[in-house]
């Protein structure tokens, strides 16, 4: 008998009838003989309603108040979906984050995990009930208050859950049959991956691989903990994740390459103009990181000996860039740069795979590829088993293809499927 | 300085804008130099789409799944207030029946309050903060689970706060002007009442005035609570509710009946031909209590001597009439009665006041005035402080209007005014 943790994300639980199709598949697994921990996020567009509300009532809520708001989308969810499978003749029963043991800082809207103490999962089956887990939300140790976990919080709660009761693996169920090796919108000829590394995963995520969240890889990769990527829509057997060796089965006839990435929810800024001093780039960067704004790329150019500047450009989510540019601005008379560009219109491409570095021609290969394609590369950015390039938005999808068709990714049937994001 | 706790229903809270017009109404009852608890309901119609959306998954939902999904409700109305008050420029916090420590049994749905532990409210205060709590709701003391109270279960959780913190006065907001004389839907002459006993409330509360539950009232009286009934709508004064001497001020002018009630939401049934023996009236009430069914009046005519049998009547719930029927016929072998009659189209009409017994000729009076205006008695009930009769349904208007003018309780003004019932 084994002990499965499934996390079904919001458009899994959309609606009534959805809520019992999700309660039947955890009683088939029940049924099998495993015991049962599921994890669910709020239902379809609950928390978007729930924002919405907070805003008409006030334009900036007080962070402990929304995180209160927020909370009681699971609530429902997770109350429906234990009706449901009550309603299947077995028992379940629902917990709180609260409840649940999971312990968190005090950081409203973006609590981390600090302890899970999961007392009254581990009672629930022994006593041969399924638990239900309200996902995306903890509380405080300090302050006892609840907490959200923010962006991909049901993912990262499943994990903890999963490493805190030693689980055998934890099932993340989305709308999509598993990680693929490129986004099949863009893509038609992608191919399903049957099993990643945590490290290709990891990158995979911080690409724009929306599959799965970073945080709740980054946490799985700590403990260990064994994610089986599913679509609860679809028996299909899904991606494995977990850092078993490279060598078995057919291991020997793997493709260094993985997949291709992209994300267009970047933005470039350059600050032109920057005095080649000592401490001018600390000091710009340190104003961002005040401004808790996250810097993806940076790339500085050698200086022209002439005027004695330079030119910084860094990547940001486009959501960050008011802030960037607002902090930017108010040392502009400290740090004396000439001014500042700034283009949304920007992607990024990322091909990922373990064992790159051992392989050379990989980054000739991959810029050939994008060359014939027409793509121009904007900015470069590599890791161990990593290659990112920055490229004008509208080439993006020229650039995945062209990748993806010269590293013989592309599948010899093209399946219909729809890719889509979690939820959180 | 007071310490003042506030009710407000579903109606007050039904949106955006309802929400924000409670929160000013909070502010100033702050900025007055008063420290203030706020006990707050669902938002509108939230408790039934929650029902419905329960219904869609499970015919017959665990009442503990029921108890999680429906406090999610308060959750979100009181996360809301308590931002609309932030906007405002006060500090508020929110806080769950259990952070609240509203301490109940296991009785899923309709949970009695076993004990209040309010320190996280009294921290707030003492902080000078606002304290918003979700009505309606608990956590059972073996299982650590969250209850409902059931009906009436926003109310008794204010009452129950207020006598916990030792309050000054519990003011329940609704969306009328307080308790009024009679029903002004019916009898558009009803006065509002300035100040009523708790023994008055009690049977108003009983007898079909749907503006205080019994429930609320009884916890009062037992920890001497003053309630003050008031419009969220107005600024009117109200109705005070309390054990406070009857001959204050102009109090010797008070007349000896508050108000008449009445009540259309009640059946009648007869068991016709009960064998007039020991034990047979126990046999049958003993099935209804079994059945979890609530009796009200109870008349039971002298029996037949020809026949050596009689008919017994009594009133329930209408909604507990199938259960109720269906007992009965289970047990017609044993106690061998002749038939079962059923009536859904009768109605209660009760006159309340004070001191009724000593003054006598009142119930001449009533029964003169419903004889005058045509109306038909079927049963009688009294109580120290009540007289109710059962008439036809269609003649209640009627008796309650000849009831109201018999007894001088006619304004000299008509007031618009629309009469509702509260949420929970």
């Amino acid at each position: 008998m084994a002990l499965v943790v499934q996390k079904y994300g919001g458009s899994s639980v959309a609606d009534a009838s959805c809520i019992k199709r999700v309660a039947q598949r955890i009683v088939a697994t029940k049924k099998a003989g495993n015991d049962v921990v599921v994890i669910v996020s709020a239902m379809g567009d609950t928390t978007d309603e729930l924002l919405d509300l907070a805003k008409q009532v006030s334009p900036l809520p007080p962070a402990r108040e929304l995180d209160m708001l927020l909370t009681s989308g699971e609530r429902i969810s997770m109350a429906l979906l234990a009706m449901a499978i009550a309603n299947l003749g077995h028992e379940a029963r629902s917990f709180t984050g609260s409840q649940a043991g999971v312990i968190t800082d005090s950081t409203h809207g973006r609590a981390r995990i600090i302890d899970v103490t999961p007392g009254r999962i581990r009672e629930a089956l022994d006593l041969g009930r399924i638990a239900i887990v309200a996902g995306f939300q903890g509380v405080s140790q300090d302050t006892k208050d609840i907490t959200t976990l923010g962006r991909g919080g049901s993912d990262t709660t499943a994990v903890a859950l999963a490493a805190a009761l030693e689980a055998d693996v934890c099932e993340i169920y989305t709308d999509v049959d598993g990680i693929f090796t490129a986004d099949p919108r863009i893509v038609p000829t992608a191919r399903q991956i049957p099993r990643l590394s945590y490290e290709e995963t990891l990158e995979m995520a911080a690409c724009g691989a929306k599959i799965l969240h970073l945080r709740c890889v980054e946490y799985a990769r700590r403990f260990n903990v064994p994610i089986h990527v599913r679509s609860s829509f679809s028996a299909k057997e899904g991606t494995w994740v977990y850092s078993g060796p490279k060598t078995e089965g057919t291991e020997m006839e793997q493709p260094i390459i993985s997949g291709v990435a992209h994300d267009r929810s970047e933005a470039k800024i350059t600050v032109v103009g920057v005095p080649d001093k000592i401490g001018e780039a600390a000091a710009i960067f340190k104003t961002l990181a005040d401004a808790e704004v996250n810097i993806d790329m940076i790339v500085q150019n050698v200086s022209a000996a002439a005027t004695g500047r330079t030119d910084i450009s860094f990547t940001l989510p486009t959501n960050d860039a008011q802030t960037a540019l607002t902090a930017l601005k108010k040392i502009q008379s400290q740090v004396v740069f000439e001014s500042l560009l700034f283009d949304d219109q920007i992607g990024k491409v990322s091909l990922i795979g373990a064992g790159m570095r051992s392989h050379p021609g990989v980054t000739a290969k991959f810029f050939s590829a994008l060359a014939d394609a027409g793509v121009n590369i904007e900015m470069i950015s590599t890791s161990e088993i990593r290659i990112s390039v920055i490229v004008g938005q509208n080439e993006v999808d020229a650039a995945v293809n062209a990748a993806h068709s010269a590293f013989d990714l592309d599948a010899d049937e093209v399946e219909a499927v729809v890719y889509g994001g979690t939820g959180r």
